[in-house]
């Protein structure tokens, strides 16, 4: 295939995890490589994915990483530094000016490759504008890099940002493991985790079953929530300790749907009469306090979960890296339409390769962890599902730290 | 002074911290040092504090941490390895059981030195002690090695702890000042901190102003919290930036003593029409929402503050060391009835020196943050403040991980 000569741009869209500017900087990486082989010119930045593209915010990386400056505190620098969005693109039948609008910018800019890191929606973004591109004659290469803390993208073995996440999730657990075990007295402890569709990021709470210090029970979102057995769980485990630790994901659900942190449970209602959004764990506090009459505290992840970059897993910062980088290869050799994808080949010893999947089939899905990873019970994780998750939080990046705090990069305004 | 003869006895008490085993360690390595010199024979740890001393659940420490194995991992151990309580000891006047109870293994297992390491009503537990020994005339050290995150303890600069939760709070919060950063949508962040009497740890979250990450807005204990001025500051903050970051600490209250986490605010109420303790963070969110109405969210730290080891500051654990070390020679050379303090002699370049402090005028006491550490609007942390905190959080200790999780030290059972 005859190589495609342009410029090419970049963007980061939906939440924010520790690993995401290791992807850009991956992209960054592959864009100097194939600046010095004459292939890309220039890689601009958008700032706050499409919403920024669409206002021309753009930056040129390519000088601001010249000679790979700065990238390894990139890499390790959490959330987006471009900045992102939460716009999810409209169908060009309905929205066809500004199609019209980002067509008109790749042609000012010369711009014939478009990377775009995300989650789901950013998935479709990808997906829309590659077969937009085609249909208006515009040769051009449209590549989607995964990233989500919460794992649950269809195609590949796992996304970006989820092995720093969990390591986060599996080392605080820990920690909180330590210091819930130091009293006598009966107690409950509940500590809430991101993932509302998906328990992957819950089901890392496991990890430090290895060393015996995984909680007592974990429930996922793939499994009914009810809060007799949660109760008749914690009454039995009770025989063996006084101290329990409970991890739930936020998304755990009742039979008939409805989420447990809706807080209808507890019935607390603001001055206004409104429902209270306790939170899951808040609930189950409520709960578990009214029926056993125990100490119980919950403890929300919350925010950290996708930014605690000091605590990134060495494994997927440097396939984070790996996959940005990777993604402009396959660009350059002519796919687009596609999601680059992490395919398994061995969990011990650990191996994976990069690969691309046809972004149809994956946008708008969501994968769910595997019966085989959950156990009978429904209240813990098997084997299997620490096999599968022990690789992906594996190593230890080196964070540059100045005066006791990691160094992050900060890029200028656009 | 005569050499006094004897074995000695460690326990921890209160809170658990980040470093309190590395002062378990420090006393450890003293009475191994000065079992090598015959002075103290075993040193037997105290299990749960006072509470199992009373059940004489005691460990060898001189036997299980003989040739200083495991040190190193015990020293970056999160919360009490031997265990903690709450109990704080009645006056002998009240309890005399209890005092001769002690006494009688005190005599039983030879012990002529006890060291507890704890904050507040450990020190208050020391001086009973201590007082209890001399009336009766049994001749004994009694030392206090203090530690809390709160750092609020009189006598010392600062309290061995703080300065792990203080780096944990500081990198959390420049974390998090990455992450909502990401957007360009009108939101405000409250980041709610430990810390119900003194501000220590929430002021703590001023140290990335180093890299201009501070929080917007910093409220603490310390200043009468009013919610209109609140308001107001973050609306004149909304004029330079789209995303603010607030961080309070939980014991904010307003003019009329009320602790803002008390949920009043709201009015929520659960289904028996108990008051909902919503806390803090909560309280403000909701207000926020409903005053300003704009994309508010709240994050608790919690429990990691006191436990998350992983980020503990070098600094820190390698003076909480050196503070348990420095009892054991103090008790060996004669002390009795002290806290042991740590005197600042500089701030750059940062050192202090190990003293001891006579405990009667330490138990029961709060240090809090000084006027000259709070700006005049109450809103925020002065250069002072932050020369003063900056050294205590520096350097990062080799944590050491096995299959991508920190190791931890967990001591049997007794």
């Amino acid at each position: 295939m005859a190589k495609l000569y342009g410029n090419a741009v970049v963007g980061q869209s939906g939440g924010p995890t520790s690993a995401i500017n290791a992807t850009l900087a991956g992209v960054i990486n592959g864009a100097l490589a194939m600046k010095r082989e004459g292939v890309i010119g220039k890689l601009y930045g958008m700032k706050n994915g499409i919403e920024g593209f669409l206002e021309e915010r753009l930056v040129d990386l390519t000088e601001r990483f010249d000679g790979g400056k700065d990238i390894p505190e990139l890499s390790l620098t959490p959330a987006a530094a471009l900045g992102s969005c939460r716009r999810k693109l409209k169908s060009p039948d309905t929205d066809a000016q500004t199609y019209a609008r980002i067509l008109e910018i790749f042609k000012k800019y010369e711009i014939r490759y478009f990377f775009y890191i995300g989650g789901n929606d950013s998935m479709d973004t990808v997906n829309k504008l590659s077969q937009y591109a085609a249909k208006n004659d515009y040769e051009m290469r449209v590549v989607g890099v995964p990233k989500t803390i919460d794992n649950d993208l269809m195609a590949t073995d796992h996304t970006p940002g989820f092995g720093s996440a969990a390591k986060f999730v599996a080392t605080t657990v820990k920690e909180i493991k330590r210091d819930i075990s130091v009293y006598t007295v009966k107690a409950v402890t509940i500590v809430e985790i991101m993932g509302r569709d998906a328990g992957w990021l819950t089901a890392s709470a496991a990890l430090p079953a290895l060393t015996g210090d995984a909680p007592d029970l974990i429930y996922l979102p793939e499994r009914t929530f009810d809060m007799d057995s949660f109760i008749a769980d914690l009454e039995e485990k009770f025989k063996e300790k006084p101290a329990l630790l409970v991890a739930v994901s936020e998304g755990i659900r009742f039979a008939d749907g409805r989420y447990v942190g809706e807080g209808t449970q507890s019935g607390a209602v603001d001055v206004f009469g409104h429902k209270y959004l306790a939170g899951t764990g808040k609930v189950l506090e409520e709960t578990v306090k009214a029926r056993l009459g125990c100490k119980v505290r919950s403890v929300e992840l919350s925010l950290p979960q996708r930014c605690a970059a000091h605590v990134a897993s060495k494994s997927d910062i440097d396939e984070s890296l790996l996959i940005g980088e990777s993604a402009v290869r396959a660009a350059v050799d002519g796919k687009t339409g596609v999601m680059m994808t992490f395919v398994r080949t061995s969990d011990a010893p650990y191996s994976v390769e990069i690969k691309s999947a046809d972004i149809s089939g994956i946008a708008n899905e969501i994968r769910t962890v595997p019966d085989e990873y959950i156990n009978e019970r429904a209240n813990g994780i098997t084997e299997a599902g620490i096999a599968y998750l022990k690789p992906l939080i594996c190593g230890e990046p080196a964070v540059k730290y100045v005066d006791g705090l990691p160094v992050h990069i900060v890029l200028d305004k656009a």
